[in-house]
């Protein structure tokens, strides 16, 4: 029987995705020590989580009126940790659950991120994931050197070439390369490892590559673009796609839509997982969970929404007042998140302040599903059978304690349905998702369908 | 009592710094096994090291004669993995070892390396140290999308300009900055939290950070620079000093010469420890120790001296025979490590590729003591006090077992001496060090001096 991915989606902050999460009464507030991330780290294993996977961002919010006062105060994101020490930290503290960590491919080079993950995938024996960004603030851009952001459509050639260089590189070294026979100083035989001389538009990079393969081959790539250019990225190169499907119908149709992309691309659509963002909101029962929704919808403020919507679009909303439209001109110079921008367009094509903090829902909480034990598992149901998604990605309201009410309340429930895990089948995060161990070069074959 | 600092010289490959290493009968060959490193992080928390720390490099060996077919049959450092995602798995396996992780001031951003060691920093509770470097190899450059490395000194002009970014940002939050009140809405003081807004001749960066401070402020750095630009970089940045001194008598000399370097670059020269580096081949007798030195020494081959040595120095020795002098235009035109030139030049100024060999030792077992617990705790004993160094820099022959005889035999000598702590006296690695926590800002009276 089909079985039922879960995707914690992880922030290495203050705060959970959510803004208002640390004013939880019930969120703890020692978020950047490491028995914080332990704890969900076990608490993620022992609910048979797929993977746990941290999003990044390299800035602090302050795009809203140029100054990072408010965020700082509010604590909109303002402690912004690396995900890799994080994510380490967390795979020490468990054996099975798998680990991904967001990499951008526009401010590192692509030997040094596959090296890094690739070394973690080794150090975790088999159980990290990168997801692949390209980055869309000009506050990450001013941070790390650059003027702004690149043009968004350039910004996905150059990651084209990134993915190939990176699986170049991991496929540099075949599994049997290393013999290591001390007494016939035969180390690894030559003709298993090899250089790839890559010499592209925006980068090159030589080899050879200095980290064998690991027990699933090479790290799980998770991708996210929802923009017509960032689905055909996904496309090409997702094993693991994170999707935000807004309603059932869409949700099918769009589904359907990356099933019928991945193989145009070349692929069996079977070795593209996809997961859907949903907020658990789950109690012993329905009111009791209805209840928390409520005490939580009071958690959020305007200036958390303000603050996200300048980041996700790029576009400072401190210049325009509450009801006024944006321009035609303004709404063709945002570089950020297109997709968000388009779904926004799509309602009012000259959209005001308030339009864009109403129909986005940027900073507050939505997605959320909210129910006692059987509801919850009967729409998760109701989802994967149609289908919608292969799993879902498990937005939490509050940490630790959204994930231990899930745990607790939800996957029991799924269980006895026969419709998630019981226990780890494998050891690997390939295990895990279903996923084939890659064949040296498979990757070579998909195309920009 | 002056107390002796031991610093462990690590590599994230398939040897110690010793090429030959893996071929050492006892060496493990599950190099790149979490097990592997951590056990060997365990080892030398027994020992009560003050830290271990990875050397780095950004690509596998292969400047001789343009091929890597002579590194990977001999395993010449063929395999080199990210020394932070191995850092963290020794870190998860420890409670007071001190965790350092070279990363290098050309190939990446310094809001991403602040970032990086500041949350290794957080996440290991204050026992992160970064050791700087400027990368010396075309074969790096050409990995990291480069055609070849930048001049010597420019070098180091781009890395002073990185230490201000990284330095700057780590001194971005107060202490008292986070205050986490749930119900008043207030996260972090506004007016505690500052932008940095560096414009360098290399380098720009604007902040806010994103990382608050650790419990021992921010992490140590680590640098090794012996040419003379590297040595003034070293007396302005560095507070734990990584050196190869060849004998007591000019070891007395430089101590001196660094610590005077220190203090006119306005600094108090206790806040540099200076580390020097040997290798140990103790066993319970002197005749037991010799006999192993000796075995040891059958290990080497002339393929691991001529590799590493076109390496350091970024010059491809398989252009030259053995007996062939270098011209003056060659000699010049060395890019990669001055201070290894210059000490072979100042013997002869037209060397042949056999007097590189043989007077730089590279990838040979060189700065061996030699001996029993009493002879080699002599040694150290009387280099600590004259004083020619701070510390030692324990370099292992192999791995694990090295680290093992060296805890079991000499660590408890100098403890009976009085020389070396029995128990750690702090849970930080300035703590160790007898570093003081950096207050906000003292960086900036450092000067090139």
């Amino acid at each position: 029987m089909r079985q039922i991915h879960f995707v914690a989606f992880l922030q290495a902050q203050n705060c959970t995705t959510l803004p208002a999460a640390w004013r939880h009464p019930d969120a703890r507030t020692d978020t950047y020590s490491p028995e914080y991330y332990q704890h969900i780290a076990r608490v993620l294993e022992a609910g048979k989580f797929d993977i746990g996977f941290f999003d990044d961002r390299l800035a602090m919010p302050d795009l809203y009126g140029g100054d990072h006062a408010h965020t700082v105060q509010n604590g909109i994101r303002c402690v912004k940790m690396d995900p890799i020490a994080c994510l380490m930290t967390m795979g020490a503290a468990t054996t099975h659950l798998g680990l991904g960590a967001t990499y951008s491919t526009t401010y590192y080079e692509p030997f040094h991120v596959a090296r890094l993950f690739q070394t973690v995938d080794l150090m975790t024996k088999g159980r990290a994931a990168w997801n692949v960004v390209t980055s869309v603030n000009d506050n990450e851009a001013r941070n790390m050197g650059r003027a702004g952001v690149m043009d968004h459509d350039r910004r996905y050639d150059r990651a084209d070439e990134f993915m190939e260089v990176v699986l170049g590189h991991w496929d540099s070294w075949d599994d049997d390369a290393i013999v290591v026979d001390k007494v016939n100083n035969l180390y690894a035989r030559p003709d298993k490892v090899r250089r790839i001389d890559y010499k592209g538009e925006f980068l090159c990079s030589r080899g050879p590559f200095t980290v064998p393969r690991s027990p699933q081959g090479h790290p799980v790539v998770i991708q996210a673009g929802m923009s017509g250019r960032g689905q055909r990225f996904a496309a090409r190169w997702g094993e693991l796609l994170f999707v935000v499907y807004h309603d059932l119908e869409s949700g099918k149709r769009n589904y359907q839509t990356m099933k019928d992309a991945a193989a145009a691309a070349g692929r069996d659509p079977d070795g593209m997982k996809i997961c859907s963002l949903f907020y658990p909101v789950v109690a012993a029962t329905k009111t009791q969970a209805e209840d928390k929704k409520a005490a939580y919808d009071r958690l959020p403020n305007d200036m958390d929404q303000l603050s996200l919507l300048s980041e996700a679009l790029n576009f400072d909303f401190a210049t325009k007042r509450i009801d006024e439209p944006f321009t035609d001109e303004e709404m063709d110079g945002i570089a950020g998140m297109q997709s968000m921008r388009d779904r926004v367009q799509a309602i009012n094509k000259n959209p005001t302040v308030r339009d864009f903090m109403e129909l986005t829902g940027r900073g507050l909480l939505r997605e959320a599903w909210v129910g006692g034990p059987e509801e919850v598992a009967d729409k998760i149901e109701e989802w994967f059978t149609a289908p919608a998604c292969d799993g879902f990605v498990v937005g939490p309201t509050h940490q630790p304690g959204c994930f231990e009410e899930f745990v607790k309340y939800v996957v029991p429930e799924l269980q006895r349905r026969g419709l998630y895990r019981k226990n780890y089948t494998g050891p690997t995060l390939r295990d895990h998702l279903g996923l084939a161990r890659p064949d040296i070069g498979a990757w070579e074959t998909h195309s920009d369908a």
